[in-house]
């Protein structure tokens, strides 16, 4: 006890060694998507391999599989919980044959590319036989793990472990009744925000000074992180001390810059503020891909679209805007950047129709992985359900089945994170509520008090918790959607005099 | 013949590797020096030393001597140039017992930190302890790596091979003797330059896109690099399609940022022209210290600071630069970036008394490491040598012996590179100007056929040819002075009226 043992030394000098791998390869996809000259893309993605074949041979070697018959039953929590992990990741990747899944490798790249191409000409037949690989692939990677009830689990586990078809399935028909009813009574409002005082245009400087501002706001540590410029904004952690997000600006739109960056700056968050004693292992990140979209949502939706949030900051944004807004009253300004509207992309969605296009692509998975329906099929029943949950038919399979990358990846079970996203950060919101006055905290712009919340909560842990385990050690209660359907039902019944 | 032997092709993914590693320790360094946020750097460090260690490890690997007995005849010329490489790497680091490159690495990064407070604190005892130990260590691997004539010859051939201490004792004196006796004529002549007409604020901005153009007219290839800002300017390789250059700006002195970028872009058209067969092996990169700052030199220097340059570009420049220079002429323009003017700081001298200062650490090295004199004498020696090659007296060490940061990392033998430079600078724009009309192509804005003229008789080659063969069948004979001395003494006697 107390102790460390000689094994456990060398865990942990194995584990530094990976987390360098880890720390370069983070570095190397950064400088990738925000500052590699062109040509020297060929030979970088040559060197990402290399390391990616590094990190594959530490974590199915034999030595770590010693390890983990060593250390299973480690005193010290933290060898333990890593250790945990490590086994994970070792039967994940070993029970895969290693030619197919070198092959099934080759078929991600190749297929993302295809993608691409089917997207640009609206055309899903290109794709078609790909997305059959890609889906025939993961139904054996799923037998290979196993599963106990619905094979659709096993993807679903890699993702968010703990979530089943059965506690989705137990879910998502309540929120989907309670969000189109809502919708209906929306469409029929009589007092409906005016979301073209919205536009005008906003120079780039001046929304990256904003967005700068509200980041240092809320606690995102410039002195452990940075803002860049990308196409597709993403945060990435090279470790806790170097968290760097990035965003997008639109010169017309100032919403995509503003609330995309608080959403990384969420994310970012969650990853600054791990336990320091966690660095270096495997449990040094989010625990989830659900509990990670749970913190930048939370900040995104819940704070940064909320009427406290700019009851402190309308005056800010307005002084970096000097030739629009003078005339537009906060009440109309928060009402506009809470517009509802059905809409064919769901990175455009709005916060009540976005879980709905999660739902669809759900039913979708589950149904393809099951084997309910072919590959081919799959245009036309993303159309009908279109129509079933959100009344609105896409023209074009651009805008319908072919506008995510996700599957061309290989990457089934990961879009029902996002909806649990939105609910766990609602659960959160409720508990944190019974504990802080939230609306005075945000109309004061002290900040302080829900970072510390968060990080006292949730942060801290890494991956030392599992989601559910989280969510039970906060709320006091299991994962609940009657919380976002709350909140959802108040927001809109005061933002459409419902 | 021809075909490649399995060794061969072990050997050129064992290269890969070693490349790979090589590439994202570049990508390390950029980043620790660019972007990367405050309170990333002391994990970063680690991830560096872990990288070198990995690099390290494969120079000096078992594997590598057998590749290094199989292949030293190879057919093939790369593979046994390259092979010649790693047989150098692998014999220096081998000599060297394992705890006293440990030691020395220890050392020399105490070193460095201590060395910038002396500075800070122009107090040379600070730093004497360490740099008699830097000193003894530097005797002792000379000793290990072995030489010929002069121990100092161990060190020299590190950064220059090739370049002895009989060669630099035959050539620097004339070269001096002609540098104080042009100096001499100079500060007698009735007609300088004014350099208080460059005085004036010109913004961050307006320097950088004068800059990107100059960069783009020479030949920096932006799809294969970048330009970014940092407090000490450097180039740095990441692979021939990656080549990055940083500069700083003074908005106060132009100068800094001009001629500094022009240098850093010499350094990167050298790297980014280096033959394609050569990439990923370590051949692929400048040949010596010497030849690099050739390139550098005859950019910056040769090239930016001519009268052809400007006759083609001081229009764009005043472009950049509305509120300035509109009343001056060209002419009176070209003689004040050309002023001479003996100074203590090296990296600020100008063209001609540079070398000067290149001189004085020499002698001071050479003496060091042959036991001539004790460290505790240098800062005396070095005031006198000020005193005697360039007529003042640094009245602090700051702005004499503490003022370079190479002793502080026990490089040795570095100094005399940059008069190489210089010189070889000189002697290949001697040939040069025998095949193009340099002045005729400079003043029409025609790059081109220069550039071209440096890829083919230099770039290409990388470390295929060693610095003093690579003179020799450029300008078809030896290392020779006079081609500097030469040039040196047409364009001041005509900036002076001498």
């Amino acid at each position: 006890m107390g102790k460390t043992s000689r094994v456990e030394e060398d865990f942990q000098d194995y584990l530094h060694e990976m987390d360098a791998y880890r720390e370069v390869m983070m570095l190397t996809y950064w400088d990738m998507r925000t500052k590699i000259p062109k040509k020297g893309v060929d030979q970088r993605s040559e060197v990402i391999g290399f390391l990616a074949e590094k990190v594959h041979q530490l974590e199915t070697s034999e030595k770590m599989k010693n390890f983990i018959d060593a250390l299973r039953d480690a005193d010290n929590e933290i060898v333990r919980k890593s250790i945990e992990e490590c086994e994970e990741t070792y039967h994940k990747s070993s029970k895969i044959p290693t030619n197919e899944y070198k092959e099934y490798v080759k078929l991600q790249s190749k297929s993302e590319s295809v993608w691409q191409e089917a997207r640009k000409k609206a055309d899903f037949t290109l794709f078609q036989p790909y997305l059959e690989q890609l889906v025939e692939y993961n139904k054996k990677f799923a037998n290979y793990w196993g599963y106990e009830k619905n094979i659709y689990d096993a993807l679903l586990h890699h993702f968010e472990p703990g979530i089943t078809t059965e506690i989705l399935d137990g879910i998502f028909p309540k929120l989907r009744d309670s969000i189109t009813d809502l919708l209906g009574k929306i469409e029929g409002s009589m007092d409906k925000p005016d979301p073209s005082i919205l536009k005008g245009h906003f120079p780039k400087e001046n929304q990256e000074a904003f967005t700068i501002e509200i980041l240092k706001q809320i606690g995102y540590d410039f002195e452990s992180g940075r803002l860049d410029e990308t196409i597709h904004p993403f945060e990435i952690t090279l470790n806790r001390n170097d968290v760097r997000i990035t965003t997008r600006y639109d010169e017309e739109d100032f919403r995509m810059a503003v609330f995309g960056t608080i959403h990384e700056g969420g994310h970012a968050l969650y990853e600054q503020n791990i336990n320091a004693s966690l660095a270096r292992t495997p449990l040094a990140t989010g625990t989830s891909m659900g509990i990670h979209e749970s913190q930048s949502l939370f900040w995104e939706n819940i704070i940064s679209r909320s009427k406290g949030f700019w009851q402190n900051n309308y005056d800010l944004f307005k002084s970096y805007a000097p030739n629009h807004f003078q005339h537009v009253v906060l009440e109309d300004f928060y009402r506009a950047i809470n517009e509802v509207k059905p809409s064919f992309i769901r990175i455009e969605a709005d916060e009540l129709t976005y879980p709905l296009h999660i739902m669809i692509r759900y039913e979708l998975e589950k149904g393809l992985i099951n084997g309910d329906f072919a590959v081919k099929d799959l245009p036309g029943l993303w159309n009908e359900k279109m129509v079933d949950y959100l009344g609105i038919e896409p023209s074009t399979d651009r805008e319908g089945v072919l506008q995510d990358i996700h599957w061309s990846g290989g990457d089934f079970g990961y879009f029902p994170s996002y909806a649990l996203g939105y609910m766990y950060a609602a659960q959160f919101h409720q508990t944190m509520s019974q504990e802080l006055d939230i609306d005075k905290l945000l109309s004061s712009g002290n900040f302080k008090p829900i970072k510390e919340w968060l990080t006292k909560n949730i942060h801290q842990y890494g991956k030392m918790k599992k989601p559910l385990e989280l969510v039970e050690d906060v709320t006091k209660e299991k994962l609940n959607a009657e919380h976002l359907i709350r909140y959802l039902t108040k927001k809109y019944t005061d933002i459409y005099s419902l």
